[in-house]
C-alpha cells in the first residue's frame, strides 16, 4: 500500500471502494479487480437494474426496502462509482458522501452533470470519449452509403418484385461537413477520408490542423461552411451553446438534397424544421441517432418519413462496450492510485 | 502519323475508326477526341439506345430502315468498337469485318464472348476490370454495416412508432472470406482490413501474399475456409469452373448467422439452396446484387425475405463510371497505337 491517493483519502489505510452502479459482465469485473487489486470492486447485480441488452447503462431496478437499504450503505461507503446511479439522480450528492470519481458510461455527459448539480460537489468525472468513436463512424457510414447507394429505390423495389436497374454513386468527392472534431469526429473523418471524400469541420481554435481535415472552419463561420456539405454530420457536445445550433435559418442554409447525421443529442437541431425540410424534400435525409425528446413519441412525424433512419440512441451500443468501458476505467483507476492525469476528465465548465 | 500499328492496320494510311456503341455523354467523346486525336472517333447518339440512367450501357434502340442501314455501314468500317453492339449480338462477326478490338464496359465478360463466338474472331478485348471496384466494395460495405448494424430492426420499430434501445456490433474482429481476389475483391480486402476485420480468401496461387488478406486458401481448401467467415463475398468471374459453386453442401457449411454477399454473378450460387438457408435462418442473411436470372421473376420467393437486400444488378452502376471508362479508353487507345500491352485485357481461355 505505497500509494499516496490511498493515504490521503482514507484515514484507516482501508482500501478504496469501487462501486459498480450499471451491469457489468462478471468476467469483467474479474478482470478488474485482478488488475487493480489495491481497491476493493463491490459488484451486487442483485441490487442494480439487469441489462435489457448488452451495455445497456440505464436499466432501473425495483428494491424491496431491504435492497434499498443494502443499496444506500454501499452508496455512503463508496468512494469512486463505475457509472451514474440511476436509481439516485437527485439525492446522490447526500447519499454518497465520500464520492470522489465518477467513471461513466457516456461520452456526453455535461448537461446531464449540471442538471444535477453533481458540478458543485468536487467530484471527478471521466467520461467514456472514444469508446463509442468507432461504431459511430461505422453508423455514420451506413447512412452515407445507404443515402449515396439509393438502398430506399432498391427496397421500394423489392416490396414491387421489380427488378430494374437504377444508378448510385459512389462517396468519393462528396463533401462531409463534421461539427465537433473530438475523438468522434475525428475518427468520423478518418473514415471519411479513407473513402476519397472531402473533410470540412468546425474547431474553436482553427490554427491547429487536425488530421484528415481539408479546412477547418470557426464557430462563427458555421454558415459560411453550411451550402458546401453533402453530409452533415453533428458530433458536438450539447451545451448552452450548441443547444439549438442548427435552426431553421440554417438549414435553409444547406445545400439541396444534403444529407443531416446527428449522433450528438436531439437538442442541437430544430427538429420542426427539420421535419418540414425532409418532407418538402430541400433536405435528401436524416439519420437520427437522437431526437429531442427521448423516446420520440408516437405521433411524430418523423417516423412516417421515407428518407429519415431512426437508430433509436443505439448507434453507440455495440456488444464490444463494456470491454472497452473495462479497459478505460482500469487505466483510469491504475492512474488516480498513482496520482497521474486521468484519461477523458470531464471539465466542468466547458461541459465536454 | 509515325505510328506503326497505324500503318499495319490500313494499307492507306487512314486513321483507325472507333465506333462508340453504347451511350457516352459528350463530353466523354470530346476528351477521347482531344486526347487521341489520331483516331477518328464516330459518335451517333441517334443511332444507340438513349441510357435509362447514367452508366447505362444496355440500352436497345428501335431503328428505321434507314438508320440501320447507316448503323451497319459504321459497324463495317470500324476498326475499334466501345463498348459490345447489343443490337447486333449475334451478327456482330459477319457485320463488323475490320473489327481488331473491343474496350467493354463491364468487367464480367468471358462467358459472354464465348457464348457468341467472340473468342473465334482474332478481336482484342480489354475489359472495364477495376471501373467499379469502389463501388462494388462500398456496396459490400453497406451490406456489412446494414446487417451488423441491425438496420432492419430500426426499419420494424419505425414502422411501429416504437422506440426502444437496442444492441448491435462492429466490424472490428469480425471474418470475411473473399472468393476472387481481382481488382474488386483486393478492394474489398484493403475497405475491411481499414475496419480491423480479419480477412481470408482464395487464391490459385496461395503461394504469393495478397496485400490486406490474412490467410489465403487455394480453391480446393474452399471448404476448410467457409466455416471460418461471417460474411462471405463472392468476387469471382464466372466460368465453368466457378458454376454453381456455392452449391447446397457448401452454403451448409457456412457458420450459423453468416451472410453472403454476391457481386459475382448469379450464376455461381444454388439459388434454391440459397433460399431455403435464408428462410430457416441457417444464414444470417444475403446481399444480392445478382441473381440467376436476371431480371428476378415476380413469383421469387426471394423477394420476400427481410434478411435479404436485392441491388438489381446496379450496385457498381456509379455516376462516375462513364468518366473513369473513359479514362480507361484513352489509356487503352494510346497504348493500342504504340504497340504498348494494354490494360485488362481479356484471356479468352481463362475467360478474366
Amino acid at each position: 500500500m505505497d500509494c499516496a491517493r490511498l493515504k490521503r483519502c482514507s484515514l484507516t489505510y482501508l482500501p478504496l471502494k469501487v462501486l459498480i452502479a450499471s451491469y457489468l459482465e462478471p468476467e469483467h469485473i474479474d478482470h478488474i479487480r485482478k488488475s487493480v487489486p489495491q481497491v476493493e470492486v463491490i459488484y451486487r447485480p442483485d441490487l442494480i437494474g439487469a441489462p435489457l441488452f448488452q451495455a445497456h447503462h440505464t436499466a432501473v431496478i425495483e428494491r424491496s426496502a431491504e435492497q434499498e437499504a443494502e443499496w444506500r450503505a454501499l452508496l455512503s461507503q463508496a468512494d469512486i462509482l463505475f457509472d451514474f446511479d440511476h436509481t439516485h439522480r437527485e439525492d446522490l450528492p447526500q447519499l454518497a458522501h465520500n464520492l470522489k470519481w465518477i467513471q461513466t458510461t457516456s461520452a456526453g455527459i455535461g448537461q446531464f452533470v449540471k442538471s444535477y448539480g453533481y458540478d458543485r460537489q468536487g467530484w471527478i468525472f471521466t467520461t467514456a470519449s472514444g469508446v463509442h468513436a468507432r461504431p459511430l463512424a461505422e453508423f455514420c457510414l451506413m447512412a452515407m452509403l445507404t443515402f449515396v447507394k439509393n438502398f430506399r429505390l432498391m427496397e421500394a423495389q423489392k416490396r414491387a418484385r421489380h427488378w430494374q436497374r437504377f444508378n448510385n454513386t459512389e462517396l468519393r468527392g462528396m463533401t462531409v461537413g463534421i461539427l465537433g472534431l473530438g475523438k468522434i469526429g475525428r475518427d468520423l473523418a478518418a473514415v471519411c477520408r479513407f473513402f476519397g471524400m472531402r473533410i470540412i469541420g468546425t474547431r474553436r481554435d482553427v490554427r491547429r490542423a487536425v488530421d484528415d481535415v481539408d479546412r477547418l472552419f470557426a464557430p462563427s463561420q458555421l454558415d459560411k461552411m453550411l451550402p458546401q456539405v453533402d453530409f452533415l454530420a453533428l458530433c458536438l457536445p450539447h451545451t448552452p451553446e450548441t443547444d439549438g445550433l442548427l435552426n431553421a435559418e440554417r438549414i435553409a442554409m444547406m445545400k439541396p438534397g444534403a444529407y443531416l447525421i446527428n449522433i450528438a443529442r436531439g437538442a442541437l437541431v430544430d427538429q420542426a424544421a427539420l421535419t418540414d425540410a425532409l418532407i418538402d424534400g430541400r433536405l435528401g435525409g436524416a439519420a437520427l441517432d437522437v431526437t429531442d425528446p427521448e423516446p420520440l413519441p408516437a405521433d411524430d412525424p418523423l417516423w412516417d418519413l421515407p428518407n429519415v433512419i431512426i437508430s433509436h440512441h443505439s448507434a453507440s451500443t455495440a456488444d464490444t462496450e463494456n470491454g472497452k468501458l473495462t479497459e478505460l476505467f482500469i487505466r483510469n483507476l491504475r492512474r488516480y492510485l498513482a496520482d497521474e492525469p486521468m484519461e477523458n476528465l470531464l471539465n466542468v465548465e466547458l461541459m465536454y
